[in-house]
């Protein structure tokens, strides 16, 4: 048994509640929304244009909608506000948690921003003044600043009592930073550890090392410690290791997810979609590709030149220009298993820019290997067919080809990380592009002395 | 401040440590590794050579050996255990948790994993046995039997008493499974939830609807949805609901992250490595990406057939052959562009493979739009310096071949996905020979046609 609402029952019931919309059978409609659970409400949304989507939130009973619109990401919260009434809009944003506040100021117009804020009661405001104090990426802007702390004196009875205390509004209970008389962090205790505890059990007994995390660094490599680690949270503190917020382990996976969709994105040289792909109209789509398509082919349009610089070669030996797609596709394809695989390893920590000596020789090694094997294959299959020099031209490439591509695939990314600039900037499509024009160079200088052009 | 071990220090130590290593000072090695935290050691460990990290790992005091030992993946896990002692890997054996065994299980030798099965404690052995008893990559071999739940006839007070009861051994006491008197799951509560309650306050009351997985169910999907919907722990049921153990967020996070890692190589054309990849040996880099290159070199041999096909339009027009490179470039982003939106839309549970039919018309669309956005330049471009038919031919083809790679690259991995293949099979340099070979055989139909050859 799961407790999943089929997709098969998602999708007609998609098509239904569109029915109903485009023919403003706006009961009907309710109806059909009356029994479905909060999160396959969400599934529906991200189907959906942004008109029913903005008509479907509003025939939401109250409680739900907040459920909803919680689980959308901002931009899709950025979306649907657009679409409700400022009354509506007030009310929502004031019962978010602050660091999703944040999040969604993020995303909307200035104006409506500073109207949102000037609605908060100025506790509110202050709690999320603070959030905002941090530049976007860095955790100060994604912590909460609602969290239980206990003082180092404390008994774990007293830190209990603390729990207790403030069980209603922490964004989690069951992590508590520990801190001492200047407000400085020295570690965290679980709630497990409080409850195992005697009453009397001091907590500077009870408490973990933690990882502290200094609210200026960047979101993604707390994140990705708060994961790696297994911490269901991170306590964020200013320059002064004084406690501001926590980070916790529901947003720590959205960071890292949200990472990867614009990794996964660039890999392909395209900008990642804000909106889920079917809430996302045509003409966001395209121009989600066409700039870095353009930006490719102005590079591509290298090769032709390069080609023109050969021509004569060409003319004189058409065969040459058969091979010219299989060779780019094999250089593309080794100078992009290594950016990958590097690319993977940075991103999981387990290589910094610091190691650009290692990797270099290894994918120099790696790319020989590898081109040494397809050069042996190619010299026997394009010698048998088109005679010993062309072969001895295709496995010299080859050979070269590999070692090279293997080499650049597996720097580029490294020195993007040296000079600050994410790895996957050097995407599958870049790293194509330069070994294309490489590869190109390589085989019609082989070919010039090889055949004696 | 952050209590995060500097990587430059990192990177001194390793350097001393494996000087240390290799002129066999051990007590000097042992002392440089007596101040690093667990984590430290673990990144050390990933940088090494399978000698240095089985030395350093048994100079470790016993209970940072089993900390460390716990953090390294299951990969690392087994390749640590091969320069063991049989003694030391039947005690680090039986200190594991029940899901943290099976992995391992997974990794090693049968001969290995049945002698440590027989070497556990009855108890244990059962607990793993359930574990064990579920297929690699279904949810029932990742959960954990050692769970704390309570009945639905219980008060607050009395799931209380059951927390602390079990909360030596339990894998977390922050979310319970509630279960009625045929023991079958009705849903959740969480220890907050419990402890903000009045203590006779019945958990009939405190119950949450929960996401209940069944124990077949692929990891990856429940994982996903464990994370998507900010969830500590979901129970974990056999076929007629029965709760059998619970999957944990820090486990969900690590099988998405093991997903995301295998999802990377396989679009990059290479196979995931299960070591870090400064671990890796030179050879096993190599395999990783070999056959791969080659299954990838024989479908790009299909273009030099092509080629050879339109040879003679080729001697004709030379011209056409400076081409070639720029316009299958054009059409491998084009296609992996579509291919990689579609291929994240699916991961994240944005789109279902019953929405191919949508998913085509969009991508089709988008195509012909990139398509007439690049054909209007390339004709203006090629035209002005090739001539007015040279141009036409251009503009011709890159609006066929955009159309037509973004519809293939947005059909392959949904496709992929209705015949339960995983769409990163179809990668991007997978994509890339498809969409070359389409292209070619387009741009010579329609220089033919224009040209007249």
């Amino acid at each position: 048994m799961s407790t999943e609402y089929p997709v098969t029952d998602l999708n007609t019931l998609s098509s239904q509640i569109a029915d109903a919309l485009t023919t403003d059978e706006l009961t009907s409609a309710a109806d059909l929304l009356k029994p479905i659970p909060a999160y396959a409400v969400v599934a529906l949304m991200k189907r959906m244009n942004q008109r029913h989507r903005a008509v479907v939130f509003r025939l939401l009973p109250k409680n739900d909608a907040l459920e909803v619109f919680e689980a959308l990401n901002p931009a899709l919260q950025n979306d649907l506000v657009s679409g409700l009434l400022d009354q509506d809009v007030t009310e929502l944003f004031a019962s978010l948690d602050p660091d999703d506040r944040v999040s969604l100021l993020d995303e909307l117009p200035s104006n409506v921003a500073h109207r949102l804020l000037r609605g908060l009661t100025p506790a509110e405001r202050k709690k999320t003044g603070v959030v905002l104090g941090y530049p976007p990426g860095s955790v100060g802007r994604r912590m909460s600043p609602e969290f239980i702390a206990t003082r180092y004196q404390d008994t774990a009875a007293q830190a209990l009592e603390r729990v207790l205390a403030g069980i209603g509004d922490a964004e989690t209970v069951y992590v508590l930073p520990v801190f001492d008389d200047q407000r400085r962090v020295v570690g965290v205790v679980g709630l497990r550890e409080l409850l195992a505890a005697d009453a009397d059990t001091p907590v500077t007994q009870l408490v973990d090392d933690a990882h502290v995390a200094v609210a200026t660094e960047p979101a993604a490599a707390i994140a990705r410690i708060c994961t790696d680690r297994n911490l269901l949270a991170v306590p964020v503190v200013d320059s002064e290791s004084r406690l501001l917020g926590i980070l916790t382990v529901d947003d720590a996976t959205e960071i890292l997810e949200s990472e990867e969709t614009q990794h996964a994105a660039r890999q392909g040289g395209a900008n990642a979609l804000d909106l889920p792909y079917l809430a996302t109209s045509l003409l966001v789509l395209v121009r989600s590709r066409a700039l870095w398509l353009l930006v490719l082919a102005v590079g591509a349009a290298m090769t032709v030149q390069i080609l023109s610089h050969f021509e004569d070669a060409l003319t004189e030996a058409t065969v040459l220009s058969l091979f010219v797609p299989l060779l780019i596709g094999i250089g593309g394809n080794t100078g992009n298993q290594a950016a990958t695989t590097v690319t993977r390893a940075i991103a999981l920590g387990d290589l910094t820019s610091r190691e650009l000596v290692p990797v270099l020789t290894r994918e120099l090694r790696v790319g020989f290997l590898l081109g040494s094997l397809l050069g042996v294959l190619g010299l026997l299959l394009t010698g048998l067919l088109y005679g010993p020099e062309i072969g001895a031209v295709i496995a010299l490439t080859l050979l070269a080809l590999c070692t090279i591509a293997a080499t650049l695939g597996g720097a580029m990314p490294l020195i993007a990380k040296a000079v600050r600039v994410d790895p996957a900037v050097f995407s599958n499509p870049f790293i194509s592009t330069v070994t294309d024009a490489t590869g190109l160079i390589i085989y019609f200088l082989i070919a010039r002395a090889v055949l004696g052009l």
